[in-house]
């Protein structure tokens, strides 16, 4: 019989460690305690958070930090803190041992270790069901990548307003830059209730830089990435989706670059199903461009060509479980969502990457994203 | 003779982890590493951040990460990581122990430590630097303020807009809610440079708890807290501030109230000065609600009256080292940053809470926030 695995420990906020949002699905922005007992779950919240959280979150039992402490106290005395007050709690329910996420805090860690608790690493993640998401997780990652067409909407709408001058783009007698663009986009996004972080709006050489988010004035005839990763408001689940545009005339290499991404992605997304190795599917897209002459090179000043993974995990983190990347080798599980984003970037020529998401199923992939390839605006 | 300290090392991203934009003052979204030696900084970087940040970032040093992997590999073999890219580095560099802060990951720790290298944990903060702010540093917070007074006059203006009909608020012929007001107010700090999350826009009992972010209709003649704290884009500062609102006709009760908070946010500013324990300001203010017949009482449902911190610290995070609370002795530094916020919360009353920010003077309290305090609204 397989042993139950320890009941999980955290100690973080649920806005930037999603382990915890999807432990207690509620807003917290400090970090406060939570742990698992005989199945249900299990919070210390402060006067602060107390009401709100026993309200609007998926603990069981919600405990008051300033109750604990003081029990704690008379314990540890008056220097007890966060590693106390979990010593008083394992005593008090009978359970010493917990496992914890590797990125559990290394002082807290210590602490715990000396004050006799057994703290074991997961092997993987915290909560590897994570990684496989629900109907319901599907639908909200889905109306994730809705909010990006969104913003790629009005993106294509201010791109086809712009005058071309020279080389320059004119939109409402302003020189066009990537944050006038990115600032119209994101607020259509919030708008339907969406919170976009950091979207990338690179034009030129900039967008060889593939996390440079972008600035200055945009330029036409010029390959224009558009990265948008906004987080559902009311569930926590992001969108990342990526088009590429350019507003003028393509040169014929932008072209032929261009397509080429775009029949790399293809081939990715047909090669992906449950069982097979991230590693094949990243080789569909390296290969697919070695096919057609596009070299990759890392240099002194940074690389050239495909240098990053084809996809990643997608869900209460952006970046979280599921990978395809030539790093390690990755079976793809059934119900998991990956992203989808081959691209190539060579100063001078630009960048261009194409970026959807699917569902991992057990004869291929399911998307969960949609949006058009029309990248010409004249 | 002092000791010097430990050189630092950290494995974060930098828009989480304030100490590491602190470090390395650029944006990269996911955990890398970075340490000192001999004064200089170091970091290492995957081929998609390694441009970006060797052109605008204050590290001396990028490493490739690939290139780092490469060696490590040759002495751990394949399955070489992050803790073991950091012991090759180590003793590349002849340095072997370094200072890390308590929320350094502890699975990193653990393997670090089995590795060889010498982690002690910084004794307070990582850089203790971080909480005495240069007049640079001043005026980003400043700038920050002035984003939350562009956001309190968007929503003075709507207030005044809607009109009363019964409880309801009508604007722009719908029901005004929290939501609606909300976008308003941070699309116009986003015009200008600024990012703010999870402002707080809570009315009536919704505000009571002192964390709810407030959602639905807000009422007339009922009390509208709004707590805004955006990050100012260009330099990863906060600012943060909070102004009370009534939009119809406040009761005696509520007047009373409002004004009491206020004269013991007045009491606690003239309290601060460099030197002063935050536990004696805090006192000022809980002395004032004694007082005035205020009083502050712990329920199994929750807590009424004034039941958090007078203020926290305030730089590259929105709560960091400094504070004003009645926990700890905390002698208040020159030049730090600080919040004064007291707050009173009554379900049936509403919540009232005044919110600014001072840096901390050799004789006192120099504003860097500046809104008026006029909550009336007809």
């Amino acid at each position: 019989m397989p042993k139950s695995p320890l009941p999980p420990l955290l100690y973080a906020d649920t806005v930037t460690n999603a382990d915890m949002l999807y432990f207690g699905r509620v807003d917290v922005h400090d970090p406060f305690i939570a742990f698992g007992f005989r199945g249900k779950k299990i919070s210390v919240q402060s006067a602060l958070e107390f009401g709100r959280v026993r309200k609007n979150s998926d603990f069981d039992t919600v405990l008051s930090r300033e109750a604990c402490l003081a029990r704690a106290r008379k314990v540890y005395g008056l220097k007890a803190g966060a590693a106390e007050i979990i010593a008083t709690l394992a005593k008090e329910y009978g359970q010493r041992a917990f496992r914890i996420s590797g990125d559990f805090p290394a002082a807290l860690y210590v602490k715990l270790t000396q004050l006799g608790l057994k703290l074991v690493f997961a092997e993987g993640a915290l909560f590897p069901e994570r990684e496989i998401k629900t109907v319901w997780e599907a639908g909200c990652i889905r109306e994730g990548n809705r909010l990006c067409s969104v913003g790629y909407l009005v993106a294509e709408k201010i791109l086809r307003a712009a005058k071309i001058k020279g080389r320059a783009l004119i939109y409402q007698s302003k020189p066009l830059t990537s944050e006038t663009l990115r600032f119209h986009l994101e607020t259509a996004i919030r708008a339907e209730g969406g919170n976009p972080q950091d979207t990338i709006v690179a034009g030129g050489d900039q967008a060889c830089d593939p996390h440079e988010r972008g600035s200055g004035p945009l330029h036409a005839h010029e390959l224009i990435i558009i990265d948008i990763f906004p987080r559902v408001i009311k569930t926590g689940y992001f969108g990342d989706m990526t088009r590429t545009y350019l507003k003028g005339r393509p040169r014929e290499v932008q072209r032929r670059m261009v397509a080429t991404v775009r029949e790399a992605q293809k081939l990715a997304t047909k090669a992906v199903r449950a069982g097979v190795d991230g590693r094949l599917v990243h080789t569909a897209v390296t290969q697919c461009f070695t096919d057609a002459g596009y070299e990759t090179k890392h240099g002194k000043n940074g690389s050239v060509g495909f240098f990053h993974g084809t996809g990643h995990g997608l869900g209460l983190a952006v970046h979280e479980a599921g990978r395809i990347s030539p790093a390690v080798a990755y079976p793809l599980k059934k119900d998991s969502v990956l992203t989808v984003e081959p691209g190539l970037y060579y100063p001078g020529l630009g960048g261009c990457r194409w970026e959807d998401v699917v569902q991992v199923t057990a004869t291929g992939a399911r998307p969960l994203s949609k949006h058009p390839y029309d990248w010409e605006i004249r």
